[in-house]
């Protein structure tokens, strides 16, 4: 058998998520089929973690097993042409050993969250940001996130249906910065609750508009409570933008 | 009568360009139809220089005529609701003395060139970036751009159909930068030539991909001959970035 790890790119806006669903277009199954032609069987595509409806991603990670040895660059170039002008593409493929596994290797994940803080509506980062109008302080926020840095139960910011068998995660990294009217909140753990990055931008929005100081941040994240924190800030301005193996 | 300044941001793709025309979509149009429940009457939108179908805006500058005195806030509001889903919408508006033109006491307009240059198509980009697959020098276009700094004649860049009376222009600033898989050309002057961003792009890319050297682009220059010259980079890579007065 042979493994390949693949590096994708996707404008999340038109897709049901990462993982295929019956009668859903969905990205995973649109890389399964475009590689079919290739490995003339059916193969699972085995994804770093999964993305929701309408989550971008920079760099998201699969692996698929062949039984033809298959050139990398062959691969590549007939997963692009198959998927045609949807947008997704694959940027690389390598040939892996056979213990590598997408989920299971991935010794860290990065995500970027990004919003558009000015009046106007986003137009050309339309689908790409979440549009905040009011003017965010990002030191504020900045300041508040650190709490989260480290080893802690984030219970506070895991959306109902998480199937991780702890809220206990380690935070490896979390920052926010501005540049003009563009904030971006970077984060980086070996992985997440289901939602954490999103719910952790929701709650940020609240001190970062004001309505919530980095103390009241922090204690809604100690009360590790779900209903205390802020709503989850919407999938448009999610960017899965790494893995580290 | 008052003059009113306005800002604004647009994704050029669904347009056939700044200027209005028959029975064609334009920024323009759009624009004055948006401030008509406002002004009552139909209004011009004199903009600080046209763009080509495709062209995008990060900061375009008009300027519009009203008998009435408006709230420069409730102008704005107005037009972005008129404008609605399209992609057009307006970041400022000021009130400024009647002997302001948005186009004709310009100083300096600035541009950007965004180039993606790598293997796979662009994805979340698409329509926002030329897509370069071979493996650009940006240093070696950097170089080749500085002799462009000055007041020069720039005739190897400007397109038939021209309306300017010389091609004696003066280029403030042009660089070319990279990040990441981006590549960057930034360039500002009072004003250009037709097209003489995109046709200065297209030969840059020329020595970016190794067939021309920094001196074979300078000869082209020097040769005031469009003919010379490379073939004028898409419409979709290009940004108008500003206007300062």
């Amino acid at each position: 058998m042979n493994r390949y790890k693949i590096t994708v790119e996707y404008d999340g806006t038109p897709f049901y998520g990462w993982q295929r669903q019956h009668n859903r277009d969905t990205v995973q199954q649109r890389l399964e089929e475009a590689v079919l032609p290739l490995t003339g069987k059916r193969v699972v595509m085995c994804g770093s973690g999964r993305t929701d409806a309408g989550v971008h991603a920079l760099a998201q990670v699969a692996h698929f097993d062949a039984e033809k040895d298959l050139d990398c660059f062959r691969i590549r170039a007939c997963m692009n042409g198959r998927l045609g002008t949807a947008p997704i593409c694959v940027l690389s493929v390598e040939k892996v050993p056979e213990d590598f596994d997408a989920r299971f290797s991935a010794a860290e994940r990065s995500y970027v969250y990004k919003i558009l803080n000015r009046r106007s509506k986003a137009c050309l980062d339309a689908d790409r940001v979440w549009h905040v109008i009011p003017k965010m302080d990002e030191e504020k926020m900045d300041l508040a996130a650190r709490c989260l840095i480290g080893k802690h139960d984030f219970s506070s910011f895991r959306a109902a249906g998480c199937q991780s068998s702890s809220p206990i995660k380690t935070l490896n990294r979390i920052s926010v910065s501005r540049r003009g009217d563009f904030i971006f909140i970077e984060v980086s753990a070996r992985s997440f609750l289901y939602r954490q990055v999103r719910n952790t931008a929701g709650s940020l929005f609240l001190v970062g508009c004001g309505k919530w100081s980095p103390e009241d941040f922090a204690e809604v994240f100690r009360a590790k409570d779900r209903k205390k924190a802020g709503p989850a800030a919407p999938a448009c301005g999610l960017y899965f933008s790494g893995v580290v193996y």
